[in-house]
């Protein structure tokens, strides 16, 4: 019974592994990409660091690559997704704290001002966390999130945004992932916001993303346990957080990172500058016809530092215009 | 010659596959486990968890296992590995700090009075993590106990701390990975104290293991970047931290735990105390003449509260003197 089963199991992978492998040898794993240096510049690191015996061979063990999730593998314009969700729960709570109308930030939000709203800068914006993130179990906020991503829409395009994913950036997972890599999301949002859909989205699931995160408390006093998310920031998996979020999360080095703004920058050089094969790369949003053109001036994904440091540092500029055939996957 | 190569693969793995299948199928995957009921509680969870159409089916996905370190993997006596560990650097740093000699808690470290330094507390502790632990990169510290653990011998059977890690235990991780398991060590220890040695010793890679952890700082200020290690403390992975580092690192709540020690009591519960069927163990440390007997009144490891919980919650209690056929594996 188990023998035939075994044998059954044989049969079928050999079909698969039949056809992959034919379908990897004979077939482009990126066709979203352009040809071009860009494409050009992923599949020479693939076969170098692939290269058994090669000057620049890594052991799949070793093989670990990183992406930032916001204007990287997904739409950040005209504002975060994690940010639109904020204020969304914030109308959704307002019947619930008739207070707010008269109480800054709350109050700004509510009368969708969004410039008075950045005025209140980091103080108002962890009130507006503490209010929307904090203050339910991990079990709730998956649900809350779960219910707005099936229905929010982009504010401009009236999109899901799990519909303004990149497809040329999924191919590149797929890419790495068939080719042995530990592919993770390391993210400035926020680790719980972005857990619930990412397996189903992207394929990669909730132990490979690395986020920012507020404070978590055990609570196992009524008899079903819980884990509480409490009103006080715990990790900002930003900028130079984010070589940390790596150590903490992964501990090993990675060999390929993507990104797209100077949120980026250190996760680009703690990934680049060591000894070895590397590749940093970083999407540039200049394709205001299929998606949205910025950069240096942008409140959301500024890319500027990282922009001007890029050629010396050696990490190459995806042009989304030049070097995407495709944007968004098709309906 | 891509196709011949995928052909060989699949020839090599149609080899692989047909060998571990029938080894899976007709031997032991337990052999260090002497027949029994708790031998047969853990063939009886993975058989249920894993037919499929039958009322306990957990698909892979959600197949997380978690271990307890300290006296779960590996022996916790005389003392926690790491802290033989801060112990030995005190010594070794000693010349470069003479005025250890006449303060606390080195003077008592320096002395051997280990009665003394346990008088000095949390605060004493934390003043030999800062001095051991601290002030240098990750990449420094790595080596550091990479070549600590090459030659360190436990006080009581000048054997290798690797060298007394648990044959039963191995053999259950690699039986829940043939499983599809993802396997992760949830540890009061330290994260960055075990990832150097988990996956030569464990099977367990640096990603998969979760732990406490001091704050880290990335530097990139001389252009040679590196992560350093801070004198604070960041994150106690210990009872109610424990469900709390799962979430954190895991973003799931797993179907399987194993811990020793009352410091595993929520983890166990937040197991457990889910819907479906889940399986929750204590090895329990009754074998004096081949390991150590130790519970209620340890100072390492102490079982108490769990001890008496156990047969409400449903937790088996593992006799390391009774279902172990060895203890170690062999020479």
């Amino acid at each position: 019974m188990r023998k035939n089963r075994f044998l059954s199991v044989l049969a079928a992978l050999a079909v698969v592994v039949t056809s992959t492998g034919f379908a990897l040898a004979d077939t482009d794993p990126l066709p979203s990409w352009n040809e071009g240096a860009t494409k050009t510049a992923i599949v020479d690191f693939m076969t170098a660091i692939t290269t058994e015996g090669g000057p620049d061979y890594v052991a799949p063990a070793d093989r670990i690559a990183t992406f930032d999730n916001d204007g990287t593998l997904w739409s950040e314009q005209p504002m975060y997704v994690q940010l639109a969700f904020a204020l969304d729960r914030v109308k959704a709570l307002a019947p619930e704290h008739p207070e707010w109308k008269d109480e800054e930030p709350f109050k700004s939000v509510l009368d969708g001002n969004l410039e008075a709203l950045a005025a209140s800068g980091h103080k108002g914006l962890l009130e507006i966390i503490a209010a929307t993130h904090a203050g339910m179990s991990t079990d709730a906020f998956t649900e809350i999130v779960t219910d707005w991503m099936a229905t929010a829409k982009n504010a401009k395009t009236g999109k899901l945004s799990t519909e303004m994913i990149f497809q040329p950036m999924l191919e590149l997972i797929a890419y790495l992932k068939a080719n042995e890599f530990d592919v993770f999301i390391v993210s400035g949002g926020g680790i719980a916001f972005m857990r619930p859909w990412t397996e189903t989205v992207y394929g990669i699931a909730p132990p490979n993303v690395v986020g920012s995160s507020i404070a978590l408390k055990y609570d196992d006093t009524d008899g079903a346990p819980k884990i509480m998310r409490e009103a006080e920031l715990n990790f900002n998996d930003d900028g130079p957080g984010k070589p940390v979020g790596i150590e903490s999360h992964i501990g090993k080095r990675p060999i390929a990172a993507f990104g797209n703004s100077d949120g980026d920058f250190e996760m680009l050089e703690w990934t680049t500058s060591a000894d070895g094969r590397r590749l940093g790369m970083i999407v540039h949003h200049d394709d205001a016809a299929r998606e949205f053109a910025y950069d240096r001036k942008s409140h959301f994904g500024k890319l500027d530092r990282a922009l001007d440091a890029a050629p010396q540092e050696g990490w190459t500029l995806i042009s989304m215009k030049d070097d995407w055939k495709t944007i968004f996957p098709a309906e």
